[in-house]
């Protein structure tokens, strides 16, 4: 690799800047998917694509592709990207980190009169914050893949009430071309999608680490609305034998699993269980025995088999504690989604530029979902960089040092440069 | 005894209809402690004590006597009370019941022609509810007793907002005398104060016995707004050994509490260890790891070693869960109540009754509080008789059988004829 191409850093650093002054919402950020904030977002990165120069184009679905040509135009594209959305009083890095990486690697390409062996394409996504917009999966990345499903186009924005063509053709799109399946890519043109993301949880923190390269997304079996159902009774007269305690009883299942998790956590499997809310309902107080309570349950792994697992024992556990203790379980409807594994070649080329750069890294499954799953359920080989940050995500205490940031740029760059393999 | 000395029934139950009818509020009924609904109550029964011609009385803080004459009435005399005050949407019989049953016992000596070797008061008491209106123990019964303390005064109602003293002025008596320490009641003037009441559990119903002997009315420990510090954090990125998750560090508190519980009450200890709340707090969610929960525990026993016991378990599980998981538990205010025993020569007394008269019958410790606390806490020989019942109590489908409580009425009135003792 030449020795002056390195990413424009300062670039990126003066746009995470703009984006946070126009969509500060007094508290964190707000970029909204099909709303305001999230095209303020895409307006701002098309006029820097724009200002380099490079070949600009959007999608159907509002997805924004930001080309710069390689020396073989026919030949399968890379594509760094991610999405310009946020949650609401969010944090500045989920998403714009990964669109802000792909600008500053490709300008950094233009400023050393670089010429990569295949276009490199910048991609902002859409509407990839399902919890806070369009409860449903990636519809951007979808999209842009021609892939989308047309139910999905149904579903209506959490605050606004208005459906996804509704805010999609309100924005200037065209959803009915959406609904059709116009994609832009897909494996027959895309050699490889890559996303830089911070990585939202503390372990590259912990460990010190400034990149992790990522191996897969993990799969999820969920429980969003269980209940268990026993009796109110007179705490203090009621004696041990003649309670129905739906608490105590989702208590003693809590405890149990865990103990489980515990044990395949000790085995090496890698998955988390993780009961989200787990709570006594409002008609509980002083001197009554909780007769109902309810819980959320969010096993997720790139294993199914260890997901599976957990799900094994729950099923296993329900019917003997409810036997114990006379409550009834209703475990609702179950969601459900499969792994995403990052494809072996990109992974392992990710690896080798981090150590040919010099970047400490770490091989890492993802906690969360992201857009990289709809492009390797698509067949695109994907992959993915973690950025080491503090504070979690989606609020607005996000952090990233810029040296981590300019860390996993150097990364991508020496990866695309190299001919993304 | 004589043979035709049998409680009026016929009363009771004309009573209780007519303070359904008059306190019904679409749902249950309420009266509520010093307001219209508890007056209510009181002039009904006021009525009817004076249609029998009983010597009726009210002192400084309301309490309504009716008594009718002993043969010797200089002896110290037999009190059977209970209160009038119910709930809000709550069931006929909780308070009532033991009212109405004094009234049934005298008014069948009445009718035959019976003169009691003592003078026999029929107590209404105000204000018990503390949960729903007044949030201070026993404030009608400790006036009675002359020994409300002051400060119970300046309890404020919690609908309302204003204070008992306030409402006592408003109702038309005088809270400056009850401060003062005026009291009727003591042990240098009443032999024993008998409370019948409806069991608000369901052991009698479950064993198919009519009537229970109460053995005492229990103590106990509480905690009223304890809760555990975690963190929150992404539910999927977090790997088990990076969370400090206080859902799960509160379920296994409460499941390995129960375990303990269940290993006394095993060996015969009686007590009840209840999570009346026990929950993730408003911030929780799909993704997140809980970072706060919250929990009220309510401990009773008629045996302080068993409610220590339970304290000393939680003492000792506490800081091991804050080592194994991250967490802190603030468990807060704890506050305390000692049990109050019934009299012996009372509970025989009673015991021997209820085998004469045929009634079936056990011994039993009270599960919640009740006035006869008060008594037994001045010193007066106080002993409480159950009525088996359906459905609890504090709601409206309380459901007590007449013929139940004819059986404990038939108890009353031999062991009242018999000399109280």
């Amino acid at each position: 690799m030449r020795a002056n191409l390195t990413p424009d850093i300062d670039l990126a650093a003066s746009l995470f800047e703009g984006l946070r002054e126009r969509t500060y919402d007094g508290v964190g950020v707000t970029r909204d998917a099909y709303g305001k904030g999230e095209q303020v977002a895409h307006d701002l990165v098309r006029a820097t694509a724009e200002g380099l120069r490079l070949e600009t184009d959007i999608d159907a679905a509002g997805n924004l592709y930001m080309t710069l040509p390689g020396a073989d135009r026919a030949a399968k594209r890379v594509v760094l990207g991610s999405h310009l959305d946020s949650v609401a009083q969010g944090g500045n890095y989920d998403g714009a980190a990964g669109v802000l990486a792909g600008l500053s690697v490709v300008a950094g390409m233009q400023a050393a009169g670089f010429t990569p062996a295949r276009d490199v394409t910048v991609l902002a996504i859409r509407a990839e914050e399902a919890g806070a917009w369009f409860p449903t999966s990636y519809p951007g990345s979808h999209a842009a893949l021609g892939r989308l499903p047309p139910e999905a186009l149904d579903v209506r924005r959490l605050d606004t009430g208005r459906t996804l063509a509704e805010h999609m053709r309100e924005s200037g799109f065209d959803p009915d071309a959406v609904r059709a399946g116009a994609g832009r890519l897909g494996p027959d043109n895309t050699v490889a999608y890559v996303e830089l993301h911070i990585e939202q949880g503390p372990v590259l923190d912990a460990e010190a680490i400034a990149v992790g390269v990522v191996t897969g997304i993990p799969g999820s079996r969920r429980l969003r609305a269980a209940r268990v159902r026993g009796e109110y009774n007179h705490s203090g007269a009621t004696p041990r034998r003649y309670r129905r305690d739906a608490a105590i009883a989702l208590a003693e299942l809590a405890a149990r699993l865990d103990d489980h998790w515990a044990a395949l956590d000790a085995r090496g499997h890698a998955l988390v269980c993780t009961f989200c809310v787990l709570a006594t309902t409002e008609e509980a107080g002083f001197t009554k025995i909780p007769g109902e309570a309810r819980f959320q349950l969010d096993v997720r792994s790139v294993e199914p088999a260890s997901v599976d697992a957990i799900f094994a024992e729950l099923h296993r556990l329900v019917p003997l504690i409810e036997a114990r203790r006379g409550v009834r379980f209703e475990l609702g409807e179950e969601s459900h989604s499969s792994p995403s594994l990052m494809d072996a070649t990109v992974r392992d080329g990710l690896a080798r530029a981090a150590a040919a750069s010099g970047v400490c890294h770490r091989l890492m499954p993802s906690g969360g979902g992201h857009d990289a799953a709809a492009f390797a359920q698509a067949g695109v080989p994907a992959g993915m960089l973690f950025v080491r940050n503090q504070n979690g995500s989606h609020n607005p205490h996000e952090a990233m040092r810029m040296e981590d940031f300019a860390a996993g740029c150097a990364v991508l760059t020496r990866w695309a440069a190299e001919g993304a393999c």
